[in-house]
């Protein structure tokens, strides 16, 4: 087995956790060369530094593979403005950009394996006009223009031990769901995703489950229309285009682990149906990994931290996950 | 300590999977005595019988305290018709009500400490004229003149090991949850749940959460709005009367162990919110039970089950923990 390219880690905002999650994940990780792709962070290697362990600054992702095991090595990007962990300045948001378009360059030329990117903030990113909701989209925009063969995301997919729960809607009112979730946006999701469990986790025949909207998968109309009309005939489509998918499944049926071993990806019609199972059976190792994208591409599933910023309280768990689920889905896409 | 009274069990639909999770429920809590209440049988002593365990026929429910140690002592009411398991018979209907009907009354005399119900099933009920939505309504109405000091139910609660779950809507779409969360209705689920963790729990302040109903809690609006028009006002006016309840909660952030240890009770907003948690945490434990109604109820969290029914496979974990809490919650009240 060919020794896996580095991982490209972006710091997120400097003032928030990311540093510091970086650097014990680091310091967890740094000696499991060999079954895990190493990283190299793009970021202000000052501020990573002022956690306790060491930093090397390289200059390209190939140099990183040799310095992993003994510091922490960083493409040094500094942020223009005085980082102080707990106060995010949006002078510094455009170099937080910049980390990010930098990390998928590399990923894009290959000399990176996958992204795992630390948590910006809205606000400051807004503040000096920056224009996506979030990471996803952004990422999302910066790899429009690749080629790819296969039904293109952004899909949202959340991570808990065994557990691969895929978002229809993300952060939208309870109220607009009936509007939101079409038929066609729940096709479009459950094919990128059986896509990605054969390209990103090398199933060769993944099995799909599809959660209901309404209680009781709304009990034949009783109890709502939307699996009767919608979510039925979107599942019998799917099928017979070849997808191993359920129809709508009730939603507190398919969490518990008898449940979970019968698929393998579970597509979820709104937020909390997906987060609540995730952060009830794994609440601080939760990762975000974004489906249907040229690169590989996870993220912790929490914030900037600001308020515990610094402190040396935050947990580095779900930021490990993700070091290791980009891993394992990079080296699935490297032996297609 | 008095010993406790017993619990009064009826049979639910004598072809369903009631009879043999009641056998299986006897052999594991016979030799519980003086821990837990013991339970007497309103049903088919015939059809009990069945189940390979020692069944005898009391006229009373005292009679059934020295009976528990030896065989299910049970206040025989015949089926009318012949029970088939699996085949669910609508000339049964009108003894099944009847023996829910006997229950509720020997509670309310003081005879029995609580009732926990076997699981029925609507249609046959329906095809006999029964005009209940379910078992709860049936029991609040049977309830209804009975002098209760205290806020009325009925609440619906789902337990699973540590998490109680209480619900302000049950079996409605999705698509009406924004015209049925009221601050009135949220409110009187609290203050009813507030009082039932005093009466039945022996809580002398209970914590009480509340979940939000928008992704993130609506993140001050920019999600949704409920949580800013009704759930945090109506958490307020709570708390200005007394009650120590959160404001809305993410709902994700909610149901794992550590977010579990803060609250004694947490108010859900729809089914799949408490279900989903509830069915993670426990499949099989999970127990249903009704608050703020003069008699103590407890049910099972699954149906009749007729598909299995009469096989032997039924799971009786469910109704073992629904007499657990029964006898619980009669020893509080009792303690009061």
């Amino acid at each position: 087995m060919t020794p896996l390219r580095p991982l490209i880690v972006t710091m997120g905002d400097p003032a928030g956790v990311g540093p510091e999650i970086i650097a014990r994940a680091w310091s967890t990780l740094s000696d499991s060369a060999g079954s895990l792709a190493p990283f190299v962070v793009v970021g202000d290697a000052q501020v990573l530094k002022a956690h306790g362990q060491p930093v090397e600054a390289v200059l390209s992702p190939a140099d990183a593979t040799s310095v992993f095991g003994r510091a922490i090595p960083v493409l040094h990007h500094p942020a223009p403005a005085q980082v102080t962990p707990g106060m995010p300045d949006p002078a510094n948001a455009v170099a937080v950009a910049d980390w990010i378009e930098r990390g998928v360059d590399l990923v894009l030329s290959g000399e990176g394996c996958g992204l795992v990117t630390a948590p910006i903030a809205k606000a400051p990113m807004y503040a000096s006009g920056f224009r996506f909701p979030g990471h996803t989209e952004f990422i999302a925009e910066l790899t429009a223009d690749v080629p790819f063969s296969g039904t293109r995301g952004p899909v949202m997919m959340l991570t808990a031990k065994d557990l691969r729960a895929c978002l229809v809607t993300i952060h939208v009112p309870i109220d607009q769901l009936p509007e939101l979730v079409t038929g066609e946006r729940v096709a479009r999701v459950a094919r990128v995703v059986h896509e990605s469990m054969k390209r990103d986790f090398g199933i060769a025949a993944p099995r799909l489950a599809m959660a209901a909207l309404n209680p009781h998968a709304g009990e034949g109309g009783a109890i709502g229309l939307q699996e009767v009309k919608v979510l039925r005939p979107a599942a019998e489509a799917l099928r017979a285009e070849g997808l191993n998918i359920t129809d709508p499944l009730p939603a507190d049926t398919l969490f518990h682990e008898e449940a979970r071993a019968r698929y393998d990806a579970v597509v979820c019609l709104y937020h909390d149906q997906a987060l609540i199972p995730v952060k009830t059976l794994d609440f601080w190792g939760g990762v975000n990994a974004t489906l249907g994208l040229p690169i590989v591409r996870t993220s912790p599933d929490h914030g900037t931290g600001f308020d515990i910023a610094g402190k040396g309280v935050a947990r580095a768990d779900s930021f490990i996950a993700a070091v290791r689920l980009a891993s394992e889905m990079a080296s699935a896409r490297a032996a297609r």
